[in-house]
């Protein structure tokens, strides 16, 4: 499953198991190898890119769609059927998205996994068949607790499960296998993941998040996602794209505080949302990151007319890379 | 009104007005009627492209505006009032959101008039001169009904409905016009619509929805529109398409329960809209549905290229097909 | 700041100032500087385009951000850091959703403001070092206070108002101030903006808006920008012009009653959404406004072809012509 080295992807697996273990909801292990599984199946039946599959691209959103069932719903036959139709939908749904973005030369991330996912956790308030797990239920307003000071051990084991929360696990031994995987692809993927996970942490505390929601690793994910997206996958990693990947974290963390309320009325989990609404952000006005100065802009519009054929392609090489995450 | 067969529109046309004199709200009948009117002259004053009109694509909006409003507001002059602007408006909405989707090939589908009904229904709440009538409070949970064990002529009752609610009409006889209608055209048309609204129904069944909704064809008439436009307007008629269609219908069910729960905390009713989503997401991918082998998806960035200028007259013959359900 | 004309820029910094001292938050007026400073300084630092710099490009949504953020916020260090993040995201994100709707020779208009202050606006429940001041708490229903008849002093006073709350001022005088300021730069600015605020004041009164808010020139500063936007910056002044930027306004209304019930479950103000989503739906159609007959409306796919290259640089003369406003 998702990665280009086969070791990477042996410690997220083992990752995942871990950590679904040690919660008391093994199934979420099965979970991502069913979603998994399911969403490359389907792709491979009516797709022709076999080089996609082979590199886990049609994979990795079925894979947390895997994960993200059995952590929000009870688990049921029908609860698996819905995974299995949820996670073939996200084949298609990145192909449809991947194709509106390609203009612009954006893909699209994880979102075929957030918004299928959203839909069909909306169902849980709906449909007697999908009951719940473990989702909020639906509020209009939060007060919040009392934060106490958290001592050094506490802030570690915060800031690793802010790195296991990606795939929807909170355990910091997870963590420390996602670190390790992420390691072994790219030294500059773990080190951003690690930065991010830090940065957002101590930006949580500063403007008085949750203490709650912070010691599980719920305003760290994203930002990792993001520092890994624009540190090294999407932008050469030099003095002006570490700059601008730091602003992107930042952005990131402001902007899943803010759907953490947008969501509140739905009852919904951001999931990773507010990774994929920054990392657009930040990759659509399309600034050139070059050390040596690049002064025109002109390239994009030529890029527009020029560019669709290739668009694609690229994408997908650069969706190669940032999986790996 | 939009048909290319005159029959079928005249069965439309009865079929409406038996169902709104049938549920006593006779007016809804008439709004159709006005609403039809009111977008297709705002579309003969302001555009050029007359073929359009005359082949009913400036009408449908309006019609779905006309049969909305009577059937959500109560009825006073300031309501008529704001019918005939919100019709007007569908006209050049649709052709705004046309333009947007045109370099995809997709079409806006019912989506002006959703997206301005929203509007205007979302101003039952603030605006005095525009009462609601029909509509369900803003709530955030909603409880679920115990469902008895329906016979087959209540089924079959449901069934029928949930054809004829494509036009918010709640009624089993109109259900019977309207199949007739779309068989006269198009026997797949009317063949799909039959499929889609049984199996939407039977998972409504299995998963436990409202069964007072599935009742009243609530989840049933978004499927039937995703069976009509998958199965034999956007596709060839054969079995990929075919199997295609069926996922598209299961997709638009889930959809449509996800998107019940999504409105909720507004008080609005769906519409449409899960139909416009789904039908998206199922043509964006632009898969290839031809029984005779062809390999290559390298049409997509092409035709994104070459394809600009015919698109959006393929996009009205699509849709020339497309309304007549 | 803002303008091509200094003396327009004077008069709104004057307008400005006036309005939050006599409102008693002198904060508003020293916030829009910093925010102005902060997303022209961003811009310097990472754009190219001097020009766009030079002539309030960056500038303006920066200002609104500043003007929005002591208005709805305490006065907290941590909200000056806040608001000086949330201005400097608006320059990219601007650039972002320019490259975004470049194909449509459209442009963000004042979304860039509007997207990212509610973001920040959302955060004020979930984070508690910012807390929000003057938002309303989320509801989901509103009721319907007694309109009292206003006289005509009263009239003229909310009619002001209307236009000063452009800038979320709620003072007359600073409408008077920004009426002038219209006028040295263009005269059809200044007709359109008095035009629409009465336009949406009368019809507030006629679908019984709620009074407190017509009073506070709430239904009013969105039609403001539209009629601008519509009658004299995007299209030249002639009759066909005319109609359909009244046309526009009048939709404006309704899409803002229908945004204030949208945004009630959030408990977030609709700022200048309203204007920003009418003026894309009145844009995107396409239609040529010129007097003299010109049938054709096949530029649309031909200029989507050529236009990619040169509609950047139109947006940007445009949008210099727009921000006068």
């Amino acid at each position: 499953m998702f990665q280009n080295s086969a070791w990477t992807g042996l410690l997220f697996v083992a990752g995942i198991f871990w950590g679904s273990v040690e919660c008391g909801i093994p199934q979420v292990g099965w979970g991502a190898l069913v979603g998994c599984l399911s969403s490359t199946l389907s792709g491979m039946v009516i797709g022709k890119h076999r080089s996609d599959g082979e590199n886990g691209l049609w994979g990795f959103n079925g894979t947390l769609v895997g994960c993200a069932f059995p952590t929000f719903f009870d688990e049921t036959l029908l609860m698996w059927v819905a995974l299995v139709i949820c996670a073939m939908c996200t084949t298609w749904v990145r192909r449809g998205f991947n194709n509106v973005m390609a203009p612009w030369k954006a893909n699209s991330l994880t979102f075929p996994f957030v918004f299928m996912t959203w839909m069909f956790l909306l169902c849980a308030k709906t449909l007697h068949g999908l009951p719940e797990y473990g989702l909020s239920s639906p509020t209009l307003d939060s007060t919040f607790v009392s934060s106490g000071v958290p001592d050094l051990t506490q802030l570690i084991t915060y800031w690793l499960k802010g790195i296991s929360q990606v795939f929807l696990i909170d355990s910091w031994v997870t963590g420390i296998f996602f670190l390790a995987g992420l390691s072994i692809c790219s030294y500059w993927a773990a080190i951003w993941a690690a930065i991010a996970s830090a940065l957002s942490l101590a930006l949580g505390y500063l403007y008085g998040a949750d203490p709650h929601s912070l010691a599980n690793g719920l305003y760290c994910f994203s930002p990792v996602l993001t520092g890994i997206a624009l540190g090294m996958t999407f932008y050469q990693v030099n003095w002006r794209s570490a700059l601008w990947c730091i602003a992107g974290i930042i952005a990131t963390f402001f902007i899943q505080a803010g759907m953490n309320s947008l969501m509140e009325p739905f009852g919904l989990p951001t999931l990773t949302g507010p990774f994929c609404i920054t990392t657009w952000l930040f990759l659509l006005p399309r600034y050139k990151m070059d050390v040596r100065s690049n002064p025109d802009h002109s390239d994009w519009p030529v890029s527009h007319a020029e560019g669709a054929l290739t668009s694609q392609q690229e994408d997908d090489m650069k969706e190669k890379d940032k999986i790996e995450s």
